[in-house]
């Protein structure tokens, strides 16, 4: 078993803190290996932001995403950028800000949530749409139980938000369940 | 050049943030490329806990450290564990409070620093002691200009405690000046 996760989106969105708190949430699991990535570059330069997370049932070897198994895509400019890197198989969930409708129709496992827009309005703070996304993500992880997630989270976002971040997360989670039923 | 950094300590001691701190202060160095990892696996279980960062002017292929320049251990079972893997002409910068005397005394650049007892008495709050050690790192790292590394610890430590902070930094900056006269 190894599990790619990459997290996209644009400077300030929180994509280092989702992934720290999904490495996090995997201390949990004692025989798990977890790899934490953020790369930093001049072709980041102009705000994109990416955290990769590596899961493996055996040492890591070799920490960088090749193909995801999960991508999210917080901005269109992500989306285009790592889209083609994810398996066959592979989930990706992007914001619906940007329409995406027109990426890969044949892809199965294609997702356009309104992620961001469920952080403004129903949470009521927009920096938490990491913390959506992340509840999003968890559905498509049973290696990672959603309280260990919770727990991570606790541990991690600013004291005195853990509220709005578990809330946020598990209005992720909802996100999800409502497009599948 | 490629320039590969270890932190490492016990959990709690704030050393992935140190990691994300040291990366994100290459963002104001357009020609740098900068990989920051940390790793969590069984052998971690027992509260070690260990950041990566890597800096080069060429894009990164392998994001694994091998030998570290500058190493930093905060807890004696750090040292133990990464104190081979450094460069020969590597910086191994330890806390004192587990001695360390006994280590390497052929190495000319290993330093032992009251860097977790600086925290706690001048800062007044050993939480700092992630910060004290960057000031010293620092001072090992001519790529990086310190006001980068201002800047980005005012982005990423807890609101309201910039302060802190930042004099937790100009003190193991002083630290290690005092060490070196």
């Amino acid at each position: 078993m190894r599990k790619e996760i990459r997290l996209s989106g644009a400077g300030g969105q929180g994509m280092i803190l989702a992934g720290i708190i999904l490495a996090e949430a995997s201390l949990f699991d004692p025989e798990l290996y977890v790899v934490q990535t953020q790369s930093y570059g001049p072709e980041s330069r102009g705000g994109a932001s990416r955290a990769e997370v590596i899961f493996s049932n055996e040492p890591i070897d070799y920490p960088k995403v090749v193909k995801a198994d999960i991508l999210v895509c917080l901005t269109e400019e992500s989306l285009e950028k790592y889209g083609e890197e994810v398996t066959d198989e592979g989930v990706v969930i992007a914001d619906d800000s940007f329409g995406g409708g027109y990426y890969h129709p044949e892809r199965a496992n294609f997702y356009s949530l309104p992620i961001i827009t469920t952080a403004r309005e129903e949470i009521g703070l927009e920096v938490t749409a990491n913390m959506v996304a992340l509840g999003v993500v968890d559905s498509f992880l049973p290696e990672i139980d959603s309280s260990c997630l919770e727990r991570a989270i606790e541990r991690r976002v600013p004291q005195g938000t853990e509220e709005k971040n578990l809330a946020a997360f598990q209005a992720g989670q909802e996100l999800l369940a409502n497009v599948i039923e």
